[in-house]
């Protein structure tokens, strides 16, 4: 039985990239609490020599599984505007939070993508981060709530552990903004326990060719390629799994594989997600049984791969 | 003599960025039975550690030559649509070859820039490769055909092998669609026989200052700029050589050679090649005495630099 | 005292990216008179095997202190074109100078946004490379002058090393054009005396939230956003100093922090410079005060950091 209170409680934590160091601890604090029931004891890499990132190693790992712990969010700019980090959703209306030296922060973002700005009565500290206020909600179909992009794949990557026998499982920081974490993550697992493949644990979008309901996605592109090589073992493996699973292949977007693609290590890589409709927004919506087939596609692929 | 056979069988190969496999195997194959003619016996690397990249050590190298194997393409997403890989050109009916597992493929590109179809009758699998139908051409003047871009690059590095006595043969993949093998082989190569200087072997452009007919290009600029320093060596080499070659200073594009640029080496960088009218088309068209300009200037630079 | 005849005499040197030799080496030798009065002697770093660019090591650092020493500028394309290297602003009539094999070369820039031209009177030689004519304005409150970004980061980066005991100062090329020495510097600093730290000394904008003669910015973000430890710790410090300083909150702009950033080495790092107004121009101009908040926030910063 998934470990639905974790997800709820790290749902409630704002992480806005380059402010990661409370989920980063709330994380740490539950593989603490959880590693006692895990097949194998992972040895855990954390702290100021890692930024807020969190690498656990299983076993004699050939594959590193990647999960993101930041999200969007704003900025606040001068007076009172805002400026975006990575690429939230301009909705008017939407109540944004956060807090600054003065105390805590509950607003509305007016505008629209020519120009941002807040109504919070009293004017709010230079560079103070703002997110989507959360709203979580849940029934026996879909999850829908601010952040499942990426709480849904860091939530997964520790559902993994309970079983992983051989792998690293890695929490990375500034996904949505361009990265920056991943280059000094992959160096430190090539010197430390070199892997041949890297998986995403990460959520995708819905489209013309991904639906709610057909299970996880195996991305055969966004706007970097992986390997066809790898694509094509990944797919025959998924085949044989009996797991439900969709391909997509888009022309734009990215994830923590890109760097694995230009890092200095021959690294295949596969993004590998439940979809979300609602991206970026308040109201990001994934049907559970995709999040079920996320899990269990993992967990296959961490045996047979 | 050229070896014209071993280009033209290696221009019917498909090899679209993420999926050199192909053409790597011929190029590796041609290496294993040409080699024996050449003066110096290189240590060849190559195999599922470099993907499919290869890397023949020539005595011991200051400088490496680097020749992308990828070419520009499409991809199919859903239903009948296509989305491209690196940049070609999208020209409507232009015909498109490549296979899935129900079989072979050749149809027609419908659509302009703002959507990408093809016409075939039955559907094809999501994330199959394509790219435009081969077409060789030659007379006493120009070659023409799909993939020159970078199949002359190739075929002008094999041809310097013969040779060569201290240096780096490198053939890389996904030049087209944003690079990211370039980072692994610059570390294998400065980790195992490192180098100062890299010349990237790739076709170039006609514009209103390069024409056919005056020689290889070296190019002073694209959208990136070698240090001046090792430009001015190389333009005076050049011009001791009494081998026609022009000066190139562009605005845009790009090549290996910008990740020799923004790697953790300090390399200089130069691309030299002949230019191309009918740029990514199946109709790329190079002037043969360009192509003779570009595999003597490669001769000259190997033993002067 | 300030060094300003060693800023005078500096301001007069062309380095548009990629062309950093003379700057190198003016700088290289005011080192080398300098060094004598300086509390540590550093180690000094230099040569081909650094390109241009030149690394002092001061004791056993914790921290890295980045100026850029190249120029925005053009460059000479066919005919009389002229392309940008950097992000120069296209003031019609603003005059440029530079020289070719064929001597010493001043004219005027004609056209705009969309197709930039030269005036002088003869053809120059392809590839050469053009910046704004040199026009150094001092009175008690400004400096102004073409290149102050980044002389002046340069120019604080040097007052520094009088009293510096453990540091880095390291003076980077390219910055200005995409970057490209940061990669090879900062592997170079982490195998040598590893650093935490980075701090770029640069010149930022004047914006409706950053204003002449309000001290030294503190960037909270350009398009790339730093660890919000690490800038908290810093701010922190700033206001212990004393010292005037302002907040920047951008979305766009970036230096050599971005390099950092994506770095394959977890360290923070952080803009700190004075602002100027007129960017790009020949009329860039800085207040006598906020550069001397510079000079002093760095003094500062050296020794609590």
């Amino acid at each position: 039985m998934p470990n639905w209170n974790f997800l709820f409680d790290m749902l409630k934590i704002q992480s806005v990239s380059g402010d990661e160091e409370s989920v980063s601890k709330f994380i740490l604090e539950s593989i603490n609490q959880r590693k006692k029931n895990w097949i194998v004891t992972p040895e855990i890499y954390s702290g100021e020599k890692f930024h807020d990132c969190i690498l656990l190693k299983f076993g004699n790992p050939t594959t590193a599984v990647f999960a993101h712990m930041d999200t969007i969010g704003f900025m606040v700019r001068y007076d009172n505007q805002l400026i975006p980090i990575g690429g939230p959703e301009i909705i008017p209306d939407v109540k944004l939070t956060g807090r600054d030296k003065f105390g805590e922060i509950r607003c509305s973002l007016l505008g629209d993508e020519e120009g941002i700005f807040h109504d919070f009565p009293r004017g709010i500290e230079r560079g103070t981060r703002l997110s989507f206020e959360q709203n979580i909600r849940m029934d026996s179909e879909f999850i829908q709530a601010a952040y499942l992009d990426n709480r849904l794949g860091i939530f997964t990557a520790l559902e993994l552990c309970e079983t992983l026998e051989n792998c690293w499982v890695v929490f990375s920081t500034y996904e949505e903004h361009g990265g920056g974490s991943m280059p000094f993550l992959l160096k430190f697992i090539q010197e430390t326990g070199p892997v041949k493949n890297a998986l995403i644990s990460d959520i995708t979008w819905i489209t013309d060719g991904v639906h709610h309901h057909e299970g996880v996605v195996i991305s055969i592109r966004d706007k970097f390629i992986p390997r066809k090589k790898f694509l094509d073992r990944i797919i025959n493996l998924a085949q044989k799994s009996g797991i439900p699973f969709q391909l997509e292949v888009e022309a734009h977007g990215g994830s923590d594989g890109r760097e694995v693609q230009f890092s200095p290590y021959a690294i295949d890589w596969c993004f590998i997600g439940a979809p979300e409709d609602n991206v970026h927004t308040p109201d990001e919506k994934v049907s559970l049984k995709d999040l079920d087939s996320m899990i269990q596609m993992y967990q296959y692929l961490m045996k047979e791969l």
